[in-house]
């Protein structure tokens, strides 16, 4: 059953999640702090049983200077023949990490050199990750989303969406990588984290983000009881009195905001029965979108959104836009 | 937690299936009613944005010369090359179909031919599929395991495990395949009519068997409450006067009885947490098993079993077993 | 607590479903169709141990010319008077069959002719069935709702539709039953199907639905998540691109647009705790109805609507319209 | 899934339960309190829209003298007739009462004269009753369980048992009750509660229990979640200190020690899969039952036993035992 | 999520909940009827561990002259010391009692008298209590919300209302007691029983209500399927033909028209995500609370309220009020 | 139902859990990393509205130097008066801290100093608290149980049981505190900390570990699907195969190896159906424990054990203890 808003009132409805007066200060601040560090790029191929695809595995210096891993795939013998291929630099869902060196196919398969970051601090759920995240936390619910809520300088997703950043730039300095073709993607979290890249960081070619997560949280935290937007209402719970305090400190991490300072082609996605990411957060950030733009709204679907779809949509629209 | 016996147990478990005196009868009657059609295999490339890998939608007749469909993956220009390569022969799971193009690109990807069949009649779950089963039933429970149980004649795993030997002989007949190091696999459902295929096509080169389906039935049917297996039980549950006879058609299609007429080289694995394969079920085809094997158990999964680690680890039994 | 409208947005709700312009086209070659095969109505007495009811076992010539069963219960000696009663036909519940002689003795303890017609293919739920469904289907979910769901002729209850029909003909081809005073009833699936019948079968005397279901399909696909409506929504999860096609298929067996064309009159009951069959889409062909009508609410009931006293109420009802 | 020991073991397990020195003593005591009540039965004909069956409003005076509400129904004109018949005396499952008019109509249809009598206090659940319980409790979780729990003296159950015996002495007041071929029957807590009867009314001339409840409750508080034995723990998690004292009254009222007592010819069932009165509970009472016995078990069935088939069972049973 | 609607609307809500003509007859009458019985107080200091407080076992005469039980908690050598202190007299939630001789130190901790009442019949639950209630009932659902629900003179809370009436009356008769600065308090069930205090007893110096249960009963009964309301739509699903006189008898008991009848100052609190006593019904009992009154929402808790921060925030208040 | 071993059984169970070899010395160098801070404790009256309690906010150095934050409470004026008392210092379960100023009244109202600290990281549960965990981690599931899991350095219990030694000694720097009658006390988490701390710190008093979590691991994450045991299961179902250094990591922070180095006497607390810290576990510390030690079985209990009786029990026990 819809989880939300039919479609009609979709199209209407407004996010109510407003801009702090200094958030492009703050984010400023935030990156500079981070580019005093060298970006420290390292690349190891890796041996592995695959015969069509290239690996290697990368490290670079994120926020702070942590170092932050990913795997860039390339079509055989890509690096050995000096070419720069149109590049996917993609961001993961929550719980998740980078992965096995047999996951992720499709977008070296397709052509693309394609680079996935782990998320600091996770990679134990549904896939593995290899970063740590080496700041702790205060008193925090289970989960990621309220380590550090006091602030927006101790937040989680400070360090984390530096590190997407900074995985642009790593991207960017292999001669592989075709920088001007360069694309951000993500489905959840990783939607999230793109969205975030894309105003982060103007030049980005295009941005595909499936079914975000990290979107509109004043009205994500009382529309779903599942996680981990929940964790949030779990933690004000608790701390019953910091609800101004955590709202001030989210607004500085919604993709409502971060739309709104965006320029790349965007291509979203939506499911109106997504209990998860509820499909008013993602067209709340996604009327704010103020570069051009797409949405396709999958009417039966869940949090899984288009599946596949999603990326072959993806696909064709990414053969248009890094064209 | 554990939902079977621990792993000191299951090595000493055996299973109380027992063989139907005409098991051997049944089914070489059974696939040569269905030999007497051509195979009559189409293959058909499709234009994929995938630039490492061929893809061919395949068509072939299987039991009772159903067009069944497949898709081919071999790395990209392999058919023009006419060279011949080690192939895998995979089968999907429950309620899966052969899934999209872009979806399985791990084993052409790792230098196989790869050919993926549908499962008829299934393939609206978690992949789509895209064969009918043009065959009806009498009174069943929602799903497939009680059509036609009535008798094993009208049994619907006697049309999907011919369908599946009849895959095999379609690969072979493809001169990008080498027939001699050909290998079934597949993970639950595909994986028990994997070990089907491996008893009623003895010359196959390897079996690899994730946590496989179809097997024990005499005691899955009564130490689990999920899916599929429970479909059995809840048909039991009203028709309870048909107890032996639902019993005696599953004797025919049981991987237990199955395992017993196989010699090519097998890798299994079994999850000590598996709701929905027990791990017992798994160890009683296991055991009865007559070629050499090998098995994975991994004591902290459920039904995911070794996940892509089962795959992991199948490219390397493979890459022996195949040489 | 309410699973739809309250009461007074209900009286006022009206579907969105609208009529496929060749639905009577449709209908009356389907019916045609069958027709051709004779209906060679077989009765048999059973020797069941009640001594106030006589019990028959019927088969006649469905869809197709398919065999399909049901049960005539009449007061003991009836038929041996050589008198006719006033007769209910009766469809019985998803995932149901006709039942064991034991059951269902309401009908025929009140003084009518009681026939009650098994639904192919189903019969292992909460009561059993004999009638087979010999038709196959292309992909599926579990459950029968999507079988065939590629167009109007392959889908399901195509033949289950005129299956019904075909019983009613069968009823009205014995002495023992006054074909003048013959109402169709049913709950759920089986008031769904009534609701076709008394549009297919323009002259039934009356009908009878208790929270039917099949109806306003565009509204029950997306406002619960339970099955069997929702077996359509986990199809469309999957095969995201056939929804136009899936609902333009099921326009054609919606009760809305058979309410459009039936005028018998009519007992409905709608419950608003109704998490299967939700009120409005009761509604939804309750205020298409062309013929005489009346809605009994249950303000605090589930799928099990009035329960017996729908019965006691359809019995009242029944009394006035077969007079 | 079993949801207890497999059949085999269950044929050897014996039930823990001992008899209380006075158990004799305490139910001699209160039958002859409640029996300085005179019977006082009424019966009131119903005019229902029924034809093959007579149905009469009975009230008869129970513990300590509470009117008690009962259905009589025989087949229709058989009391003008002045013959006795064969009776079934009915006991209900746990909140339900003696329902409605229209249903429960096998028995009278089957040539009994049927008396079904309400279980005080409840009739508030899957059917109705009109009877009311007029003593209070002491602190009791929701639910009778613990009403009264503190002492035999106060328990709940002992003017249930008082009540059915007093069924017993009504039914066999009425001239169409034959008093020699009377037989008291239920299931779940009615078949607890006729299991008491057998023992209590030593002449009855059969017993039918499906699935009895009400048996060896030191095993059954410790090997089920379900209610109503659930209801038990839950007070005793809470009155902590009351564990001996609770065991204590509940030996009074256990089916394990009626068992002990009774003579009359017994047809139990027990379902391998029934998480409400796990089969080892049932067959502690078989195991004791001191009269001739027979048990049907139901390998995969839950609670709801062997449905339709219970009652085909027990006609068969009843035929010969009431010859 | 929200459970009930958003603070804005709530803030606009209105009870459709009437005043039953002789609601307040109806209450006079009913405790001038207890009023014939002595209050029988009876105080027994009890030997505890603790050093800091003296308890007091308490007992008086409740509804129709029933004992009833207490604590009595205030700071250790209070009595002795002849002063009277500022008193506060608890009521309890659902299935609980007044607890164990170690709980509920609070506000004897601070500087309160504290009599702490049992609900009768209930402290089988999540705390213990010792009151029984001598009162039968008819045909009821589990748990006490439908005992006597057929008229309001044999309604359970009746009795409870009453019982509460007479333990402010029980506090008042003791030196260490000040009547004039008497509070009464309860969270759920509680604030339920002391809102309805609040108006039977007009004199009360404060109110304090958290979550309380017990309001707006013909809303409360359709927006949640949480017990204890579910206790009634349980009830009303099965008698069906009951709903004008159940609600008829819940208009005596329900908040909302005891709020118009009180004076007090009150303090109440509601959550947006409670399920078990959605806010609206709060704000229901709140808008017509005729007395001063203030109200704190707690936008993401559920039943818990405000929890600890209720209580401080009850501190505070009530320092105020009974200044 | 039960969740584990009968009692029988329990009282034979002994854990396979075997001791490193160097686990005095790990935890002697990891003590004396500590003790290299200074303890700095600060004390800071806290003014509540309580009357009969004083209230102190205190900080001391714990892991590392970090600060941590505990509650003492004491009977009101005795720090004033100069007595020092036998003191409980407390730990607390999971998810919780040291929560709120009204909360945990308890001990203090008996006499005791009370001394509650905070688990670093944690208070967002059930209870708040205030002491960060400025640590990070590896990639980790959702809670603490696998935060730097990699390795006994690096895990999180590692400084959380510092922290609790380093409580103790705090409290033992207090005048208020008489150091020779001090026991450690906890329940679940606040057990398994407690229980660490009695063979880390040898001259404590007393122990009291009710329904103790943290023991027996090998068993533990086998046998409950509960977290927070579940959240290493997680751990290890993804990374698969980090298994055995899993396993080496916690054998360094497991209560059976603390309870073998224990010589305090101690109070236990173990429920039969405690699905969270199942019984063999707990007895599996139990059996090993090499002091004096009692322990009270809860037979139809969950987590919560004895509840208000395990702190009645507890408070008899230490009345001797520390007498």
């Amino acid at each position: 059953m819809y989880t939300d808003l039919p479609e009609g009132e979709l199209r209407q409805y407004r996010s109510a999640q407003t801009d702090p007066t200094d958030f492009d200060d703050f984010w400023a601040r935030t990156l500079e702090g981070s580019r005093v560090h060298d970006l420290g790029v390292k690349l190891e191929q890796v041996d592995s049983r695959l015969v069509t695809i290239d690996l290697y595995d990368v490290t670079f210096a994120g926020f702070d200077g942590h170092p932050v891993k990913a795997w860039l795939r390339v079509p055989a013998g890509t690096v050995a023949s000096g070419r720069s291929l149109p590049t996917v630099v993609q961001f993961v869902g929550y719980g998740g990490g980078r992965g096995h060196e047999f996951e992720n196919l499709l977008w070296a398969s397709a052509g693309y050199a394609h680079l996935i970051m782990d998320t600091r601090g996770q990679g134990s759920g549904w896939s593995t990750g290899s970063t740590p995240d080496p700041v702790g936390s205060g008193p925090a619910t289970s989960g990621v989303m309220t380590r550090g809520i006091e602030s927006p300088e101790s937040y989680y997703y400070r360090r984390v969406y530096t590190d997407a950043v900074r995985a642009v730039e790593a991207a960017r300095s292999l001669p592989v990588v075709d920088g001007a073709r360069l694309a951000v993607l993500g489905g959840s979290q990783g939607g999230g984290i793109a969205l975030a890249v894309s105003a982060l960081v103007p030049d980005v070619a295009a941005l595909v983000a499936y079914v975000p997560f990290l979107c509109d949280f004043p009205r994500a935290t009382v529309i779903t009881d599942r996680d981990p937007y929940k964790e949030i209402g779990r933690y004000l719970a608790v701390h019953r009195e910091a609800s101004a305090a955590v709202h001030e400190t989210l607004s500085y991490f919604d993709g409502v905001n971060f739309a709104r300072r965006a320029s790349a082609p965007a291509w979203f996605s939506a499911a109106l029965m997504d209990p998860t990411c509820p499909p008013s957060t993602v067209f709340g950030a996604y009327h704010e979108y103020a570069g051009p733009k797409e949405i396709a709204v999958w009417p039966y679907n869940g949090h899984e959104g288009g599946g596949v779809l999603d990326e072959v949509m993806a696909t064709e629209a990414l053969a248009g836009m890094l064209r």
